[in-house]
């Protein structure tokens, strides 16, 4: 089959690799109808994540239909189109049976990480994958779902709700702040009218970005370059800040900010990705009732959310900014890692 | 009547000052039976809190009776016994109303902070002291509690279960680690158990207090001076961490310390005062699922505590190292702050 | 001056009385702009509530403006716009504290209940009414809510938000099921979103109220006449039953149709006011893991669905079917008694 | 091997069977250390339980040794002790990952009951017992652990635990109420204190079992035949009834008795078997903020009630009241029939 394989920092190609096959009796190979590219991808293809390998296929994300089950798989039979979560649960591991496979301890290779695919064994952007505890891993599909909306709910929208909303503990009335309004960001908002918020506050440099944002759910937008983006933010709360702060950037002065939003009593939840330590003023914050959280995507969700995109309540194909077939997987990669300036949220790949 | 007055950075007398009286309808005077000196009192003689201004009577603990009553107080009577909370609540400010009176809103001279006893307003080590809001920031005191028990129900107790153990979230089975075993990591230490933890571990650099700390709750100590600390605490874990580090000193050390304790969704509860930033290695911490939360107590759980001791089943009277009486308090303090010598936890002052 | 008097089972009359004047020093006096009739109303002119004797003002809903306040109130002042409370809450009390005043222990000439308007004192169908512990029973109502939609803050929508919704644990992706169509069941759909509910489904007996319902929140609407009805809404779940049955009728018949809807796992949160014993089937129930809630409302969401409606996220003056003028107040009662012929939901009526 | 095998109403028999093998890939062979004797297993006897059919091996309860395991098992291995959990958990149905297996929707032969060793398959009473998805289903037990206390953690302590303590929301400080101190009341009353219960009320009519129930954590005890029983309790509260009854007998008795315990937003939390209805008063209860509930032990509390035994927080062996070897099971079964008589808890039956 082809796939995309990553061949170092700085080095890909689609090219022609052998087809997986069952290796354990919990596995399952599924045909990638969809897949799509996330910005850890782009890390990868840094060089930023050194427990992936020369000659590992990419991806963590898709929708497809199944192939084959192993001996072992009882609820899910070829010919069932599914959607692929980012993690990888065995199912039976303490941190799987909290509802925390993002550390799952029974991984294969691997130890404490259930996000595998892409990283410690081959991943979605191919023509076939193999997915090991599959039970626990896929989600059936729906009819009526299209495969552009179910891709989303891989990695994208569980992110922003799990470790944006749900670990910012937003609840009926809150105002919301996001700081940073890229597709992660962007998952958040879409996602945190789910605990009815009263406001949801999409701040981010770019102009366009944080008018764009209102399209998924924000009911403001505050260019955080204004001199007094701060008092503008202030000013849509009592006084005293807002609620929840969603940091969704990944950088010290956008967690900072984030730190500096919230009132007594609010939560800060860290979604970005951060490279370095950030300085934390707790002079200032151990008084003040706040919890910061942080976390990977235990992708637990991804059937609630299922159920409110059938229903038609959440539209993540709304992300879908591009589409590129599968055999232009390169083009697809070209076109997200310039996102400042091709406007890409979420490039969908189809086969 | 006779009272500790602060005198600007070093400086306090115990002299004579005028007697309170009630002010506002909702207002209390009450005769103090039994006070005590916190950590705060001595940071507030080092000049280290200025909002303490010269001619402020310190305290904010204590167990009195009621001499005077206001207009307004339906549920209070003279002769009532109780125990002073160390924050006063308004009872009907936002804060006050989601059961976080630590920021009320609506406090004489202030805003958003519930402690003004010995702050803002003239505290409890004296003779009288004037409580307002005393409806919402008083306890009636059942016979059978001794004023020693009660005393510590002010606010040391409160804190360690409220900001150490609840914000926490210690629940049954957990490991739960203590960074610290001074007054505030001992009480924390005493309610860990509340919420069925399975292990307490007290850390310290002091032989004598970690191994006091099994007095107190703990049920293994370890000495951070020990080069190997880290793996001792890890040893009584899975390996993985603890699910609960309790941070009770305030310097970036113990601070960096619970963090690196903490298992993948754990959660690091700070109770420690910080004077200065601490570095958060985010690059770690993001993808682990912790929660970090800060906070003053807001004494809301002193009714609960009080029915744990009244059944015998908390015994705060055991922080009690030291007894004088209300005119030695001078002497008293000098105890207190050399505790590193003289041993002392509480010292209970009375009348 | 004038007020809708009760004069026994079947009696009352809008005639001149006494105008309310301060007794405690945290009462205030509030000119009743808005008011409206709830079926508890309807309820005490049966005779069915023997504690309002002859003589009682009627009412405990309402909008208006302090026209005096009592010497303890600080943050209250003549010419406030405010929302009464259904509940009168001294804020003091152990319920009080715990955030359940509909359980107030110190009210006036009562104990154990926060209903005191139009109960035990006199309430706010009339020109002016007493307000006794304003501080935590009035709401300041800021600028751009109508008072039409503010009065349904009174009781309407916190009842079906907090015993409906709420008891009834509705998390995100739930499917809800509302059994009974009439205000407080709409209040339920209405707020059913605040927990990203994927389905509502409004159960009714009367097709015209079902279908209106889909302008209240539902999505489906069932007919429970028909045979079919609860093979219908089963079909709309997993075949396993809904997430949440909230109870909105108050006769045995519906609160049994709530626990046949129930999932294993689910909840059944009764809103309904019963008048007699209902057979409860723990032969079946006792295996299924659920829980069954009941509840007075204590609106101390009154502040946050407030923010709700101030940001247009729920708009409660639907529920405002007739308007009359104040000393029109016996024809609203003629035509809310007839609702079933008058179409009538909440009936408005203003000064 | 040798088995007691249940041969219809009053019939069961020790005798030969053919051994237990590996049917599917998940499952696993254990000899049977250790097992114990159910008030289930006596139900099934007198023809209560139409599922069980003749030839059916009975028993729930075990601890064992691992002789075989199936091709998809990697966590286990022959040779591991392990505790045989009463829930037979498939680990990816939906109610599997929500964390109640005890509806586990996958079983073998059956569809929404975990519940299937001496039900729908044979079970633990015998010398060789076949565990269906053993990694879910089976937990490997540590050294230090005897297997008098283990066995106590297949069903009987996560009973009291799971649907008494956690259902009712047992929280510190709280008050209660346990009806019925027979095994399962008992198991309540032991781990209520991992939730810091003030006090637990044993009632029973029993004089020798309420007073043997201070032996189990109970801090107060009344016999429920004594005309003011009821004022005894509500003499241990401040009055208006205890936080939390647990119903652990079975009959309408005392679940009425329950319910009129209970204060205003208190929980009754229903242990009891239920064969027929019962009347719930909601003409009474409709207003008083009570949640009832309901349940069927799921287990997965076992693993956290290991780490409390190992650490001996929790004394479980206390239930061995008889001990018998494997081959006289059949008096075993005697003597816990005639538990009223010979005072038997659980009768541990060991190989």
């Amino acid at each position: 089959m082809k796939a995309l394989v990553y061949h170092g920092p700085g080095q890909k190609a689609w090219q022609d690799v052998p087809d997986p096959a069952i290796i354990d009796p919990t596995d399952v190979i599924v045909a990638v109808d969809t897949t799509t590219i996330c910005g850890t991808d782009l890390h990868i293809l840094k060089g930023d994540v050194p427990t992936v390998t020369d000659g590992r296929i990419l991806g963590h994300e898709g929708v497809g239909t199944i192939t084959e089950v192993g001996r072992a798989v009882r609820t899910l039979s070829v010919g069932d189109r599914v959607i692929i979560s980012c993690i990888t649960s065995c199912g039976v591991c303490s941190y799987c049976r909290q509802q925390l496979p993002a550390h799952c301890l029974d991984e294969e290779g691997a130890s404490g990480i259930g996000w595998v695919l892409g990283h410690l064994i081959d991943g979605t952007q191919a023509e076939y994958v193999r997915v090991p505890f599959a039970e626990s891993s896929l989600h059936r599909l729906p009819a009526g779902v299209s495969d552009e909306a179910a891709v989303m709910l891989s990695d994208i929208l569980p992110t922003g709700f799990e470790i944006g909303v749900r670990n910012g503990r937003v609840k009926p009335g809150d105002v919301v702040a996001v700081v940073g309004a890229g597709p992660v960001g962007l998952a958040a908002m879409m996602t945190a009218g789910l605990y009815g918020a009263s406001r949801i506050i999409a701040i981010d440099l770019d102009d366009n970005r944080v008018e764009h944002a209102t399209d998924f759910g924000a009911t403001d937008a505050v260019n955080s370059g204004a001199v007094e983006w701060k008092d503008q933010v202030l000013a849509m709360t009592d006084g005293l800040g807002v609620d929840v702060a969603i940091e969704a950037v990944g950088v010290p002065l956008t967690f900072e900010m984030a730190t500096e939003l919230i009132r007594p009593g609010g939560t800060v939840a860290n979604v970005g990705v951060h490279g370095r330590s950030v300085e934390l003023k707790l002079q200032d914050l151990w008084i003040k009732d706040v919890a910061i959280t942080t976390g990977l995507v235990s992708a637990t969700t991804t059937p609630m959310l299922l159920r409110l995109v059938r229903q038609g309540r959440l539209t993540p194909e709304k992300f879908a900014s591009h589409q590129f077939p599968l055999d232009r997987i390169t083009d697809a990669y070209d076109t997200f890692g310039r996102a400042a300036e091709t406007k890409a949220l979420k490039v969908v790949i189809n086969r």
